[in-house]
């Protein structure tokens, strides 16, 4: 299988595909295309959370601001799993997921496993075709020929057998100093009995409602009533139903995190919050 | 195959078929992921249009203002089909409809045949592993154990053996009293000479286009020039290009539905109109 | 392989699907739903585009603003590819580009080979099942029978091999006339040297972020920092964050011409330029 991500809208995954199947008859599976444009960050974090439910696979990621440049195109072995994807760094998270992943057998594995089994390559992709269009020119045929290269796929192959695959590739080199990037975690205060008082977290992405996801877990506001999102008074609640249209909330999405939103609007206009912005979550009347 | 339905947006679909290819590489069809968010009846409309395209298949449908409540998770046979949704109604329409076509070879079979041919399960799905995300944690997993459980899928099998499999399943049980959902039938006023002169119909769907998509039968507006919609005189026009942009139009969407739509701009918000609303046709000056 | 194009939006492809799904279980990849509607000439810029990436497959392309009206519909051979659509024209520039890359085994072979290779049919299509929905009721099974008759499908078989299965088709006969579209080429204005100094081009289509994609090759800014846009002085960047938020730029689209963009804004509202506008392009101060 190969998995398929990116900003482009359509109809240029389209064109991915096409390539692919020069190579290989794998299936190919959207993961989005739609993701926030330019945004490495945001690409990371939604891949962290949707690649570990999928069985070994490549997964070819291309949000790339830098196109046009001379960053380099990366492969990225994780577990049985591979990613290629621009050297930005929007790799890295996903990988030491997937990584953890298969040496724990579950998710969230420690972390000094997980890095001994992610290992870095350089793609040589020659002089691609097009300045702006590395999807179709670099990337894509970089995961078809890697998919090509293992009989069954990574589903069907051990990590080792993936390494020494990726290792015998002729354009594939190891990669000295791949960029990394990592989705800050928010910092706990607590009170003298050790109980949460507040949380300063961050906003990781803004999805296409407009619904602002920061790196606060949800568990810190499950059973909540009232929060205060930068002082701002909120409810908290499970559904946008529980709050008339228009009025702000603090839920928690299906990706486990605090979002800020607001029920039939837009919560990055009414929090005032961007991407990397902090958040200072504060309960009301009530320690956190 | 298994279809996949939500109000999900990107990326959570893909979290769903990653699950899914742990237990089964049938082919995965996506059918919408941009429904209107929580709202059972808009994708009851909807699925009851698509689905009878397709051959027998289990089609996972995931529209769930009830998630993170005691709502059941069910399964619906209806013939060689099978659906899996929350228990709030919305696979009931579709289900009628798969029916009837299994039994009469042909859309729109009898009504008494259809129950005979519809039978629910309630899932037990154990503690999820999230409050928020039963599309993953859930439904994606049923339907992907439901379609392993039976050779060659939906397709190859008939009714009897379908049933059969989903009785055999540890995790199904009967459904005592599965919520139920029909979507409206406009009433139709006729004259002495039993001609139509008015049909009460109502709102079914509103599209992502603002377009407002009704309950009444194309057929009785085609042909007509003008119609009153809640009094307001509208032109009835096979294409949107037939009115000046910004001006309303009454026409027959490809559902075979009336539409109230507004070229280059929202019908919704031209006509008032919401779900659930409804509509009073009136043909001007002539007999409808 | 069947590719699906439209301007349909969801979920109507997917009853297409299941309509393909009655009569081949070849793979079927989406290329765009989302194109601008009723547009035959954005379709046929997209489909030139992206099509020839692919091995030879059947393309079936619904941009149909004259459905419910006598418009034939339409099966072009081009190459060992197949594209059906309604005869509007917006088959015929990607036939053209698929045809020159089978004769000359590379894009842009010469026009007289592609021309050769190029044929037409018409679709008997009889009385389909409604008047609004011609892409479930004849298009996709066109395709979908089309796929079905030839063993392997199109990237298993010599031009020759498609053209004998389709010429062999009960509900085929040759078009005598089918509509024509041509997508124009840029005039390019030269000085006593031969250097480039203008160029009058055509806004070929608007993206749905609003970017305007003209006909210009984009060789001919590349290298440059301003230029002027119908007399507007602009500058020239590789990526939008080269200019401040809501700032206008132009630059090279990935699909290699010349774009009329605004930072985080639209820019055809900030060009006021719509599809088949002219765009006069002037180097300020140096010869283009």
């Amino acid at each position: 299988m190969i998995t398929l991500t990116s900003d482009f809208g359509s109809p240029y995954p389209a064109a991915m595909k096409g390539v692919i199947r020069h190579h290989t008859d794998a299936e190919m599976v959207d993961i989005a295309h739609d993701l926030p444009r330019g945004d490495p960050r945001a690409a990371a974090f939604w891949l962290r959370f949707v690649l570990p439910e999928f069985p070994p696979a490549v997964h070819c990621a291309v949000i790339d601001p830098g196109v046009g440049t001379d960053r380099d195109a990366l492969v990225v072995r994780a577990g049985s799993h591979v990613l290629v994807a621009p050297d930005n760094g929007l790799a890295m998270p996903p990988a030491r997921a997937l990584a953890g992943e298969s040496a724990e057998g579950e998710e969230g594995g420690n972390r000094a496993a997980d890095e001994r089994d992610v290992e870095a390559f350089v793609v040589d992709a020659g002089e691609p075709a097009s300045e702006t269009f590395h999807g179709r020119d670099v990337f894509a045929p970089a995961a078809a020929r890697i998919r090509a290269a293992l009989d069954g796929g990574p589903a069907a192959s051990t990590p080792e057998e993936v390494s020494e695959a990726l290792a015998a590739m002729d354009d594939l080199s190891p990669a000295p100093d791949p960029v990394d990037l990592v989705l800050p975690d928010p910092s706990v205060e607590r009170d003298e009995d050790g109980d949460p008082v507040a949380v300063e977290g961050e906003v990781l992405a803004i999805d296409r409602f407009g619904n602002v996801v920061t790196n606060v877990p949800g568990e810190l506001i499950r059973g909540r009533d009232w929060v205060r999102i930068n002082e701002e008074l909120t409810p908290v609640a499970e559904t946008f139903g529980a709050v008339d249209p228009g009025e702000r909330l603090v839920t928690v999405g299906s990706h486990g995190y605090v979002e800020c939103d607001v029920n039939d609007g837009r919560g990055d206009g009414a929090f005032d919050l961007r991407p990397g912005d902090s958040v200072r979550i504060v309960a009301d009347n009530v320690s956190l």
